[in-house]
Order: structure tokens, then sequence, then C-alpha cells
């Protein structure tokens, strides 16, 4: 739970009730850690209060279900999408749940769990707009697996790769190879990339890089780092640059690197204006998307990972009991030292 | 031609001969002048070398062909297109002239003509790659109507329209109504957009805009024209915003009005580089677009034009003969005080 800026706390907490016809409660079996989550703990989110318990990931049980919820029931296990979706304002309409504009959120921003209501790293959650917000587990998923699809797997899939609308025989650059650069490295090599190249300043996470599909890696500390990704085109740059860090280095590396006519994807979440060199780039016929995660894609990413054609486990570099929330907490926000990934917590 | 910054002068030179045996040699009838050429006369365009003929548009009679041209013969009327594109480099078979990698640029720039070789603004004009870079002038439209879609028309409908995706029901903002985006309001309404907002310094260029198919005006110099142009949407921003001026001003207007999920076409050309907001725009879901014409929607245009769904000559403010260039030049680069838009030279 947030109690404040740089102050969080494992409490105890009277269990959730339904509220609305259209929540259902969901006992947890397993959640993680998001580095939106960090983000949060250093006061960075000024729309997260005190109080809030976080988290917007996970798998759990359903215990209880609104009046008007006809299609879940309860002892079902589902999917939490990171993403609440009323399933009937405008942008729900168009698929684009990311800007839900239903009252739970009401400020226009699909992604409440953790931040405008409470989320995930519980025992009991409240679900709001299950039905347009959940999926059934199967029975060839794990519920560790499940926790990797309610925002990374998709959030690379779709603000990465498919934004970048990556194809076969593209050559895509990933900058940044943390889980959620990883995420996008995963999902690229299904639309059959001639090569994906892995951008990093850590030699280990670039190495780690390759067991997710890199075909190859350039550390971005070597002064000639641009030389070796145009090394490995043509010569006129990547067909699609994918920024997952989120500052303005790691933008302006995109754009050094991206071929007149190509997509630069940018996933990361930036605390800072960048500088868009407009004056060379009016004429590259390039694209730049951004954006936060639909999980339009959760249900097809859902079944890869069923068909092991997505090998979602990999992304889990511990597990800890729930109750050790607070030492998960410590190893995930040291993840340079200690390695960390994915921290699953199991309830 | 160009003699240097801040001077020109209409000379009498050699005739050009053919080159190359897909060359083809063209007698002028009609050109114009866009706001490129006056860009280059400043010496903004470093690649622009003194003694070069300027001019990238216009219609002629071929008066020679090069001994591998076979579809087009001695006396065809024939658009030019403002793009010289080889038809075989990796970036022409994927329909990206713009960035053409034929050796008579060799620059990766598709814009060679008033560039790195002489332009339209002549007598006589050597044309490269003729067969894959002009249209034979159907029955139905006129030289001075063609002129028009050289450049003008496929900018603001390909890089405008087709690059911010207008469809049906939108509402498109077009910010700047000079030539290239009042092309953008005219090709704007081939796609049924709900409302065409013009957006302009100019109450005159706000009415005029309006003859084009806007459907609202909103003066940018008011204070609330941001409200009003929200009054003009569901209040989230628009679908479309389309930048035709080129200054980070008109950029920085785009990204306030755009909705989330909306689409900012770049049109304008920059000589200097913008911000771009990211630690507000990361989670917008909003895609940004850039570029150079293509000209590879002129053919579709050129059977608008013909049909009159677009009313070419509505472009032409004023007309001089190719001998009087020099006057041309001086109603043309002072637009705001003589209401020039485009100035037709007939030669």
């Amino acid at each position: 739970m947030y109690k404040g800026p740089n102050q969080k706390a494992w409490e105890e907490v009277p269990n959730p009730v339904i509220t609305q016809p259209t929540d259902i409660i969901v006992k947890m079996i397993s959640t993680t850690i998001c580095g939106t989550d960090l983000h949060i703990l250093k006061g960075d989110v000024p729309t997260v209060t005190p109080g809030r318990i976080l988290g917007h990931e996970g798998v759990g049980t359903i215990t209880e279900i609104g009046s008007a919820v006809t299609s879940l029931k309860v002892g079902d296990e589902v999917i939490l999408s990171c993403i609440s979706a009323c399933g009937h304002c405008d942008y729900c309409k168009q698929g684009v749940f990311s800007h839900c504009l239903g009252a739970e959120g009401a400020s226009g921003i699909g992604w409440i769990f953790g931040h405008l209501i409470d989320g995930t790293q519980a025992e009991y959650v409240r679900v709001p707009y299950a039905e347009t917000s959940v999926y059934l587990l199967p029975a060839d998923v794990s519920p560790q697996q499940g926790t990797l699809l309610s925002d990374i797997l998709p959030t690379g899939h779709e603000i990465g790769v498919k934004y970048g609308q990556v194809k076969a025989g593209d050559v895509v650059a990933v900058i940044g190879t943390g889980p959620v650069g990883l995420a996008a490295i995963a999902t690229a090599g299904l639309y059959g990339p001639a090569k994906i190249i892995a951008i990093d300043l850590d030699a280990n996470r670039i190495e780690q890089a390759k067991k997710f599909g890199a075909t190859d890696g350039v550390l971005s500390s070597e002064t000639d780092w641009k030389k070796q990704v145009l090394a490995l085109t043509d010569g006129l740059g990547v067909d699609v640059a994918i920024e997952a860090v989120g500052i303005p280095q790691t933008f302006a590396m995109c754009l050094e690197i991206v071929r007149p006519a190509g997509h630069v994807a940018n996933v990361g979440v930036h605390g800072k204006p960048v500088e868009l060199p407009l004056q060379d780039l009016w004429i590259s016929n390039i694209n730049i998307s951004m954006g936060l995660v639909n999980t339009n894609t959760l249900g097809t990413l859902l079944k890869l990972v069923g068909q092991k054609k997505i090998v979602a486990e990999a992304f889990v570099s511990h597990t800890f009991a729930l109750e050790n929330i607070i030492e998960a907490y410590d190893v995930f926000s040291r993840a340079a030292e200690t390695k960390a990934l994915k921290v699953i917590l199991n309830a």
C-alpha cells in the first residue's frame, strides 16, 4: 500500500465489497510488481493518494459476482487486465480501452487499478466492469503465466510491435531490454522479422534478450553503437525502432537509427519532454506512435502462451509469498543488482 | 534561376539534352512557384547551387524521347511529378518514391527537380526516369489544372489526409490555410469527415478555406482558440490535426487539440526542432506522421480533377507569362498582401 512519497506498508485492511452490479470480487492467486508501482512510490503519480493499494496485474479466483454479471461465476479463475474497460463508452466501442470514459476512472484513462481504485497487490480485489475486463484462465496456462498477460506482454505487443507495424523481413531494434522491452522482443518474433536487435547499456541484459528472440545485440555504451546498428541493416537504418526505457536519450537514439519511411514506437513512460528535430525529419516519412496498452490482444497472446509460442514464465526471475511483498519490492527496485525481471507474488 | 542567396535571374540558357536512355525532353506549357522555391532563394537549402534552374511542378509537351522510352511519344502532353522515381530501387518498389535511391538524385530524396538538377521554370526541361515519373494529361484536364497535381494536391492528400488517416465521421483540423493546407482541406472532403475546421491567423484565408470545403473556421489569434476548437468536437479534441505551416507553434497547437488515439499529420516544412511533451503524451495513443510526398496518388487525384470532384483551378490566384517570372515571384513572395495562392506561369 502506498502511504505517501517513499513510504509503503503491508497492512490488514477490510475485504472489498461489491459496489456496482458489474463488479466481481476476486481472491488473488498471483500478482506482481510493475515499474509503474516504483514511480508511484517515489510520489511521481500525484493522482495516486496515500492509502491506495497498488498493483494492476494478476490472476485470481472469483469469490462473489455482482447482480449484472452473467458470463462469470464464483470459482472461475480469471486474468485481470491492467485496463478496466466499461465496454460501452465511445472509446471502448472502438476497442480503445486505454481511454475508457467509464465512471470508475472518470479520467479518460483505462488504467485505474492501483491508481484510482485499490489494486491487485492484496488478498481480495474488487474488479469493476468485470465481464469486459477479465479473461478466463484456460487449463493450459498457469496463474503465474497469466499474470504476465495482465500488462507487460500486451504492452510490448500492442504499443511496441503492433503500433510499430513490424512485418516479415523487417529489421527491428528494441532500445532497453527490461521486462517490457523483452515483451516487445518476444512478440516481435511472431511477425517474421529478419533481425531483432537488442540495444542496452548492460551486456548481461543483451545476452538475456537473445533468449527471448533477439538475433543481435549492440551495447549502447560503445561510441560506435549507431554504426554497429546501421551495419546490421542495408546502411539506411532499421525499419522499426522501439523505445522501452522512457528517457530523452533513448528516444533520440530511435530517431537516429530509424530509416526513411520507418516507424518509431515509443513504449517507455516518460517524465520529461523530448526534442523532435523536425527540421531534419519533416522529409523522412517516419511515423511516431505512443500510448497506453488496450489489452485488446490479451486473448490472442493467451492462446499463444498456452501453445508455448510465447514462453511467459521466462519473464519470472523471482517468486515470493504475497506476505513478503516488502522484500519483493526491495529486490525489484534493485533490479540492476538483483537481475530481477518480473517478481511473482503468490497468495 | 537561383544565382546565390537572395539573387535570382531569368536568363537565356542552352536547351537541355537527353543524357540517359530513360530521359525525355519536355517543352513546358505551364509551371508554377512553390514556397520551397522561396526558401531556396533565401539560401536555406544549401544543396541547391548557384546557376540552378528552379521549379518542380508543371505540364509540358514531349519534344524528344530517350532510347529506352517506349510508352511515351513526341507530342504527348504530360504532368511532371515533383518526385523523380527511378522505379526499380528498394524504395520505389515499395511505392515510397519520396526516398528513391536512383543515381540522378543519389541523395535518398526523390525531389531532385529544381534542387539537384535543373527544374521546370524554363522553356525546356530534361525529365529523368520519365516513364516512372510523368502522367499523360487527359483531355478533360487543362495544363493549368495539371500543374496543381505535380505537388500540392498530392502533398495535401498523401501527407495530410492519408497519413492522418482521415475517415468518415472524423473532425479534422487543418492549421494553416496556404495552398498546401487548402489542398489538405479539399482532399479531406473525399473521405466523408463530419467537420473540417480551418485554423489560421487571417480571417480572409479562413473564409477562402470554406470554398475548399472547410465547414468551420477558428482564428488562431483569439485567446480562446483552443476552447473554440474543442467546442466543435465532443470536448475531447479532433480526430486528426494537420499541420500545414512548419513552425514550432503550429506543431504544438496540433498536439493541444488532438484527442486521445487521434492523429497529428505534419505537412509543413520545418526549419527548427520542436518540443514533444512525451511526459504527457506517452499515454495518449496518438500517432505523429510526417514526410515528403510520394505522388503515388497523383493518378487518382487526376481522375477526380477530371470529374470536377476536386476543383484544381480554384488554387490559381494569378497567371503570368513565363517570361514575367520575376514579377510572378514578387507577387507570390508577398502573398499576405497580394492574396496570392498559386501563381501559374504559362509558356
